[in-house]
């Protein structure tokens, strides 16, 4: 059962809605789709990016690689160069992950045949893109022939093995599914190791099974074995889909989406609607790849702190001690963390406990005035990409969001409650 | 890299040798075998048991149910009652698993067509039979018809099925996969799920292209999925071999064996070769099954507490917060015992690492001379039997050992030096 905040906030009846609608919330993982055929806010020339909006002419980056890699890997483009004229002429548009229920991790870009992973509520879908590993990725902005031809093969041949795998599979909830990969040392977010591991193991008897041609089917099982991140966008995709059952709610002060898109860090709140709170995306202080410089660092980006927003990721770091050095921290902290966390969130988890701390419930739900109030802004896990296109991921860290726009949301619903 | 107790011992350059011996041991996944392929120490009429040494007669509940089922399930005995007269008549010999290189968890009782995992270090083999989980288990006493037929199923059909797939995997290096477990949260004594998903992860590739009964291995993925347990054999056979490697160093005070037949629990020291050192079986306080009565228990017997002896199990709980409820206790005081372990070991391992602990190693390799010396003998994790035959598991707990035999061997050793 989830807890309120002892706290509160001025918000107290609509933070309970949206902890009780977010709790309640069950999803289950529904296949691995194309992109294409889950939504139809993309075509040729429609892509979706990760965080708030953006023009084209503004991308950075890392998300400009992505759209590259996004071209060249749907046959659009031939070659780099045809890529970025296609960029150049302005005849792509580019619209947010968030507003077709999808989330993109890092760049975000998500082009139709891209292979995503659907989670379902009801009739509600969610989405992401599979994980490709963490050397040559699209979504760090990478597009050489060996990530497109990974891509490609993962679209084309392991994607439709998974989704024969997971028909034929007892039905997987993804709340469980997060909830378990808690209680075995992943926070989620950034280590999903063990999650990926149980995720794999569900698909096993089915994948035996189903498998029409072996070789395939064991490829993309040694691969999602060889990929700890494997099961970030079914943990994402359920995310999302927890934080719009939250959306919405009048004058609720409950953060409903946070995300960034290399330039700007956006978060919107359920007594608001879509409306954006933009403040210049953060770097915050990262552990990076050997060799990297700091100079070379991408702000933030990418929509995968839905995991926060959600009660997992950086809200769950006393779960995952084994973390803290992957993202450059200490056990201690990561423990500092959630006990910070609890003081700007309306409630406490049912679902997602965590065992070091006697099985207690993770943070959840963060509460706009609560944040204004205490000067604590969220933390989040995050992965970090080269500036450049092309040049993919150099590090990983604990972010801090920036407090202004949490402050600046909490004095609209104020301004709205006063009207 | 591992590291030697401050403390010391009078032992201390043998203590080093044996931690030395015991952290460089690989041991590699060998196989799933019959256990009458393994060792020649068993055949129709000579079974192995769990703990020390003790006469037919003396069998605990548990142990004589097992007996029973172990004859059901070679086919020796077609009824209860045939298979209580080959007992009474005295016709059946027991010896230990440990001295066979064999490890029994529970009552342990190991016959010839028993499915065994194989572990081996060199040209050294130790092996555990397959776990049945935790309802209706011959380790656990049971005889009665589902019981023998999943055993049969498990030695007949599954066992081949990963013994294939087994050897068209990349190797599996036994101390890694423990080593793993322990960072996702298990203790790999009690709780072995996120160490079962890996070992599960491992072989599934080969077990989708080795299928040559894709139902059979598809079952057999189903079992493994649904059993937490299911790699503790393969841990334990490696926690043996890694004992094993410590054993017979002249004046060395460091336990290679601790174990119980549900009537003696006994040790056995390195500088001290075969010879055990027993007291009465403890108890402890366990968490029992609903319903069951504490006078129903039976004292604590298994060779499982190998994974003490070796440096995980109780002395790695800080790791595995989430196994304190299983076995009765609270996260503080799992790290508790891990801290009064470090008192009584010579070394801290460089393979088990503790996340939670800042990745500190696990308290490795009990010193008799330290435990005489501070009064603290050694903690274990361990699972409960009825006492009566047939009756199965009925709790689980956190359980002190007897301090007297840890002061009778240290004296032991001792008076060995002034010789």
């Amino acid at each position: 059962m989830y807890h309120l905040s002892k706290s509160g906030s001025a918000g107290h009846a609509s933070a309970e809605c949206a902890i009780q609608a977010m709790e309640s919330c069950e999803v289950l993982l529904d296949g691995v789709r194309r992109a294409g055929d889950v939504t139809d806010k993309i075509d040729r020339r429609r892509y979706l990016h990760a965080g708030p909006p953006l023009a084209l002419a503004d991308v950075p980056g890392p998300m400009r690689g992505a759209l590259i890699g996004g071209l060249l890997f749907e046959g659009e483009a031939a070659s780099v160069a045809e890529a970025e004229a296609i960029i150049d002429s302005g005849e792509l548009e580019i619209s947010p992950c968030h507003d077709a229920g999808a989330l993109g991790a890092m760049a975000g870009v998500i082009t139709p045949n891209m292979p995503v992973a659907v989670a379902r509520t009801g009739e509600t879908l969610t989405f992401s893109p599979l994980n490709e590993g963490v050397n040559g990725a699209v979504r760090y902005g990478s597009f050489d022939e060996a990530t497109i031809a990974r891509l490609r093969w993962m679209a084309g041949t392991m994607a439709p093995v998974l989704d024969d795998a997971i028909r034929s599979s007892e039905p997987i909830n993804l709340v469980e599914l997060v909830a378990e990969g808690l209680r075995r040392g992943d926070d989620c977010h950034n280590r999903l190791v063990a999650t990926t591991a149980i995720l794999l193991q569900r698909l096993t008897p089915a994948l035996i099974r189903t498998a029409h041609a072996p070789d395939t089917a064991a490829e993309a099982a040694s691969i999602i074995a060889g990929n700890g991140h494997f099961s970030l966008p079914f943990a994402i995709a359920m995310a999302k889909a927890r934080t719009l059952a939250a959306a919405n709610i009048p004058g609720c002060p409950i953060v409903t989406t946070m995300s960034g898109n290399g330039r700007d860090f956006g978060i919107r709140v359920s007594g608001l609607g879509d409306r954006w709170f933009l403040a210049p995306s953060p770097i915050g202080e990262p552990k990076l790849i050997a060799g990297a410089r700091m100079e070379d660092v991408n702000p933030t980006m990418g929509d995968s702190m839905i995991s926060e927003t959600a009660g997992f990721g950086a809200f769950a770091m006393s779960a995952s001690p084994a973390i803290m050095s992957f993202v450059g921290g200490t056990v201690a902290q990561g423990i500092e963390i959630v006990a910070e966390m609890r003081r700007i969130c309306a409630g406490t988890s049912g679902r997602f406990l965590i065992p070091a701390e006697e099985h207690r419930g993770t943070p959840l739900g963060i509460d706009v005035h609560l944040v204004a109030e205490s000067g604590v802004a969220p933390v989040i896990n995050n992965g970090l990409c080269h500036r450049l296109p092309g040049k993919g991921r150099i590090g990983a860290g604990i972010t801090r969001t920036p407090l202004e726009i949490f402050v600046a949301a909490s004095a609209a619903l104020r301004a709205e409650e006063r009207a």
